[in-house]
């Protein structure tokens, strides 16, 4: 049997998970990533919401009824769920495990809460935590940005102080102080994580009865 | 405060420990990466044996007598030792630690029983055993190398397979099928663990409490 085709049997995706505090460049990273590495699958969410004019099915979102998304949740299809207002948003199970299951590595950005919904459910995911240099490097970003007042900042701030000890939750932290450097750090998590025995094993029983 | 004087306050190094069966080239690995990473030491063993003519303390071994070695046992001053016919080789616990505490990483090449010992006592090291891309392809190299006969190759191989299963109490397993491909990896492993959450709470707290 040629050995790239048993090696590609074995070796499984992975799921990365990205959180941080708001304001630390975690979408910018993923976008890099993307670029970067044609592994990666971007986890598309299903969602209630109505689609906008624009938005197709299957590439933005998954879209579907309240209905079948309750079913969802109590099928336990999802992976994490939240409701945001009158909508539902959740990542299903199937279409990232199809992904890993075809090598192909899925990379989330979500919330803390959704995070930690996804570690109870699928613990060999990869927990990344993007921070800011600093609290102060955060508050220049943010008002550069140009989005928030004075007062809004105070508030992200106090949030981002409090939401910051929540990264003790994720196996990684990732100082986000320039993009690039982060983007190489995280694709160093994804090689590193590949050569974890538990993700091995069958590639080291192989090597033991010379089957590659 | 300056950060990049805090950070090297925060971050160890990391004990890197590599073993693996005879013939997979951990010797040629570990030299590529002492060359071509400064931060990395190699770790200096503790012996019993008489210095050779060319051999300089501290530098090749840290020579030392019987009676010292044993109360260096007794003291627990050791990873990791063991008796070689009438002399002891060991790993000075004092010696590691201060490369660490000083930001350098230790790389230790030891078998499977060291790295055991190691683990015990200094579980936060990491662990990776080097793997050949095949026992057919080990058999090729022990061959080419022109030390062993055919018998001895056979055992080596026995041995070999034997010993794979030991890899399953490491962190991460790398095929060394061309060494830079190998040390790559390994860099990214380094790389990876010093991005742990729990090597980094000092970092996390630092930007919760805006000292950086």
């Amino acid at each position: 049997m040629g050995r790239g085709f048993l090696l590609v049997m074995i070796q499984q995706g992975i799921l990365i998970v990205l959180s941080g505090p708001s304001g630390t460049g975690k979408g910018t990273i993923c976008k890099q990533l993307l670029l970067c590495n044609q592994q990666l699958q971007y986890s598309i969410s299903v969602t209630t919401r109505e689609p906008r004019s624009n938005e197709v099915n299957g590439i933005n979102y998954w879209f579907t009824s309240h209905a079948e998304f309750e079913q969802m949740i109590h099928a336990n299809e999802l992976l994490e769920w939240a409701q945001v207002y009158d909508n539902y948003y959740g990542t299903l199970r199937s279409y990232v495990c199809n992904n890993l299951d075809q090598g192909r590595d899925v990379i989330l950005e979500i919330d803390t809460q959704g995070a930690m919904q996804v570690k109870a459910k699928f613990p060999q995911g990869v927990f990344v935590y993007i921070v800011p240099p600093s609290l102060d490097e955060l508050a220049n970003r943010i008002y550069k940005r140009g989005t928030d007042n004075l007062e809004s900042i105070s508030k992200r701030l106090s949030s981002a102080s409090k939401e910051l000890v929540s990264a003790m939750n994720y196996d990684y932290v990732v100082v986000n102080d320039e993009v690039d450097v982060a983007v190489k750090k995280i694709c160093a998590i994804i090689e590193a994580e590949k050569l974890k025995v538990q993700r091995n094993i069958g590639l080291i029983e192989a090597i033991c009865h010379n089957q590659l």
